[in-house]
């Protein structure tokens, strides 16, 4: 199990999840940008993530499909804000594309990995246009399934060399 | 005068001006992203723009002030998207600063500049999160308001060296 740590929110109306990751920050980068690797662990299961798309560049399109399991799919779509290799990823689904505004503006995703004595310190950031919206994501399991999403990416990340 | 010309929108909820400017694009592009000329004509005269801080880089903050004819001011800021130097320049009001989503996501304004017979055809597309706020915008005056500023980015430009 990915092991917990305290951190702070850095700005309003954002959730945020941090662990210690037993892996290099250049794996976990890798499981968040190597689309086949990224479906492995980005769906709490029993749901699964398919047909992921990654185009990692600022501008770039980000898509896949959650898959339930009784066969239900939602599909996601967002465009990267900015990307540091082995440092940062930030995610929004507010465009459909670079940069055509989306139907919803529901959040912007920012991730983080920094060395730490443990591996990775990894952090994930969730930041809204609302409260409401902040209210609801808060209410569907943010730090649950975030955080068991963490755990499924630290499974995989060890199996992985540096 | 600038030329108006005939340009259609490329997304949905868009409003979009054209025009031909008497001047390199080199020199169009100068008076979007140096705060000393963009104050010259950015707002519809008698509003003036003052205070001025623009960072053109991805991520980069773009503030200033509308100040009225009787002294009302309007602090605005944004984000740019996108910057290609003397091509085009992408910015929104979706974000504070890079990247922490606003209180009210707006629009997203795409300018280009491209080589014409003429000088340069510079597009200004404004996009929107809502039917609401385009319909909004257009009555705000967006097509009148954006052309009497282009212009004054005209006349200024002609002024300029390239």
């Amino acid at each position: 199990m990915a092991r917990p740590i305290d951190v702070a929110p850095n700005s309003p109306r954002e959730l945020v999840m941090a662990r210690i990751i037993e892996a290099p920050r250049t794996v976990v980068y890798r499981c968040w940008t190597d689309p086949e690797l990224l479906m492995q662990w980005f769906a709490p299961k029993p749901w699964q993530v398919t047909d992921a798309k990654l185009d990692v560049r600022p501008g770039g399109l980000n898509s896949f499909m959650m898959v339930g399991p009784d066969g239900q799919a939602f599909p996601n779509a967002g465009v990267y804000l900015d990307v540091v290799p082995n440092e940062r990823v930030v995610i929004t689904d507010a465009f459909s594309s670079a940069w055509v505004p989306s139907d919803k503006p529901f959040m912007v995703a920012e991730m983080t990995f920094e060395d730490h004595s443990g591996g990775t310190l990894y952090v994930a950031r969730a930041r809204h246009w609302s409260d409401e919206d902040l209210k609801a994501h808060e209410e569907m399991g943010f730090h649950t399934g975030w955080g068991q999403c963490a755990d499924q990416l630290e499974a995989l990340a060890r199996t992985i060399g540096a």
